[in-house]
C-alpha cells in the first residue's frame, strides 16, 4: 500500500460519569486524511484544509505521530499528508485525537501493519502531548477502537472496549465559543469529597453495566457527573437551560463533550435524537452565540479507510 | 407459613475499587435464624447464640427490623426470634447485616411476600443504621440479592445485581481483633486527589466490565484500592504482608473486608483459594494474633431457607 486516505471520527470524551476515562467515537462528524509514501525519507504536512494549524511537523500532530512511528521502524521512505479537518480545533470534541490517532492508524497501514492498536494509542497520545500538554488517551483510544472505551489504567496503558447499544445515537451542540483546556482544568476542584468519588464511581459502574445489558433506562440515570460539569458548566454560556431542553424532550442524559464547549447528549434512536436536536437549536437559538449542531449514531468501528492502492 | 429457618449470609463490602458501592455474599459462613408467629402481637428474641448480644428489640438489628416490618401491615400477630450468630460482630463481614437482611427476608416469608428485595434492602437498613450509625446499603443489598451487587444510588435507593464468573471463590482471614467503625471511619481522608477517584472509578469499571466477561486476569488487575486501603491497612496488623503471601500464591487480588479487620482474597477455583489460604494461614500464625480463616464460593442465592412450614 502506498496511498490511504482514512475517515477519522470526532468523539467524545468524559461522558459525564466517566470524567477522564471514558469516551465514545461519532458517525457524523471526522476528518478526512491522505497518507502518501515517498521515495524522499521525512514527513511533509502538504495540504490543511479546514482549520488553521501549522504544517510543522515538529508542531503539527499528525507530524509528531508519523515522525514518531517512521523513526520507530527505521523506515526507508517518507510520508506526505493532507489533512481536511472538519473536527474544529476547540470545539471539545477530540479535533487533535482525531488528526493523532488517523496519522497513526494510516501510517501503520502503509507500513503493513506492524502495530498494534495499544501501540498504536502510544504513538496518539504523543500527538496529544503536543497538543494538550497531557497525553490523555480518552479521546485518541476512542477513535481507533471505535464504540466505548475505558481507559482503565494509564500505567500500564489499558483500553477496553465496551459493547454499544444498537440503538445509541448522540446529539451534539457546538457553541462557537472558545473554552481553553486549561481554564476548565483549573476550574476543576483537585480536592474531590469523598461521597463525591463514591458516587461519580457507583454513576461510572452503572453505566458500564448498562453498556452491557442495554439498559437504556440505566443509562439514562447514570449520566451524572458530581465532579467536573459543577464547576466547567460555567464556562459554557446556557449550559443548564440547554441541558435542560434536551432532557425535557426525551435525552437519556446530557454532559459537556470533553473539556467543552461542546455538548453531547445521548438519546435513544434517531428519531429521539433529531427531536433532541430540534428542541436544543430552539433553545440555543435565544442566545444569539452561533452554533453547530450533529446527531450521529455512535461509530462502533472508528477509523474507516475511504480509499487505498 | 408460621415458621421459617433461614441461612443469612456474611458479606464482603467496598471490594477494593468498590469502596462504599460493592458488595458479594458467601456461601461458607452465615448466621442460621430461626422466625415463628406468635398469637401475641410484637417481637421477642427469644435466643441469642453465638454472641453477645441483646436481647432488646429495639437495639437488636433484627428486632428494629422485625418492628418496622410488621407496624408498616399492621399485622395481627407477633415474631419471636432465634438466632445463631456465625458471622461475629466487629469482624468486617456484615455480622449485623446477616441479621437485619435475615430478618428482613424471612419476615417478608411469614407475611406472604408483601414487599419487594428493593423494599426489603430499605427495612434492613433501618438496622444498619442502629448497628453502624448510618443506613449503609451494601452489605444488605448483597446478603439479599447474593452475588454481587452494586449499590448504583441512594436516593432514590437502587441495587444492580452484577453477573458473577462461575468459578469465582474467596478466602478470608479475620484476625480476631477489633476495628472500631468509628477509627476505619476517621482513618479516611475525607478529601480525595482528583486522579485518585479517577484511578479508582476507573478499577471500578474495569472490574464490572470484568465480571460481565468472565475475565478473572482483568478482575485481577482492577482489585486495586486507591481510597479506603492505604489509610485502612495500618489499623490491621501485618496487612501488608498477608496481602504479599496471598498474591504470590496467585489470588487474583487481596483486600479489607468492609472496615475490617477481616481481609478477602479473591481466587479463580477452589483449589487457588485453598492454596492461597494456606499462605495467608501460615504468614498470619507468625504474627501471635489468633484468626479463622475460611474459604467459600461466591453466594449467588442470597439467603437460603433451610426450613419452614
Amino acid at each position: 500500500m502506498n496511498y490511504i486516505k482514512i475517515f477519522s471520527p470526532a468523539t467524545v470524551a468524559n461522558v459525564s460519569c466517566g470524567f477522564d476515562v471514558l469516551g465514545f467515537a461519532l458517525n457524523a462528524i471526522g476528518d478526512e486524511m491522505v497518507f502518501k509514501k515517498t521515495t524522499k525519507k521525512g514527513v511533509k504536512i502538504k495540504k490543511i484544509e479546514g482549520a488553521n494549524l501549522t504544517c510543522n511537523i515538529k508542531k503539527n500532530v499528525a507530524g509528531v505521530v508519523a515522525i514518531a512511528m517512521l523513526n520507530k521502524v527505521n523506515a526507508d521512505f517518507g510520508i506526505e499528508i493532507e489533512l481536511l479537518k472538519k473536527v474544529k480545533p476547540g470545539s471539545g470534541l477530540g479535533s487533535s485525537a482525531s488528526s493523532a490517532a488517523g496519522a497513526a492508524f494510516a501510517i501503520n497501514e502503509l507500513l503493513g501493519n506492524p502495530f498494534t492498536r495499544l501501540e498504536l494509542t502510544e504513538f496518539a497520545r504523543t500527538g496529544e502531548r503536543v497538543a494538550c500538554g497531557s497525553p490523555i488517551a480518552d479521546n485518541v483510544a476512542a477513535v481507533l477502537y471505535g464504540g466505548f472505551i475505558l481507559v482503565k489504567s494509564y500505567e500500564p496503558l489499558e483500553i477496553i472496549k465496551l459493547p454499544v447499544p444498537e440503538d445509541l445515537w448522540v446529539t451534539i451542540i457546538h457553541p462557537q465559543i472558545e473554552v481553553k483546556t486549561e481554564d476548565a482544568r483549573n476550574a476543576l476542584n483537585p480536592l474531590v469529597p469523598i461521597a463525591d468519588a463514591v458516587k461519580q464511581s457507583a454513576n461510572l459502574a452503572g453505566l458500564i453495566s448498562a453498556l452491557y445489558t442495554d439498559d437504556y433506562q440505566l443509562i439514562s440515570r447514570s449520566l451524572i457527573d458530581v465532579i467536573a460539569e459543577p464547576y466547567r458548566k460555567n464556562l459554557i454560556p446556557h449550559f443548564e437551560e440547554v441541558k435542560k431542553a434536551g432532557l425535557k424532550n426525551g435525552a437519556l442524559g446530557i454532559g459537556i463533550s470533553g473539556s467543552g464547549p461542546s455538548i453531547f447528549a445521548l438519546c435513544k434512536g434517531k428519531e429521539n435524537a433529531m427531536s433532541v436536536a430540534e428542541a436544543m437549536k430552539e433553545d440555543y437559538q435565544n442566545t444569539g452565540i452561533e452554533f453547530y449542531i450533529y446527531t450521529s449514531k455512535i461509530n462502533n468501528q472508528g477509523i474507516i479507510i475511504l480509499d487505498s492502492k
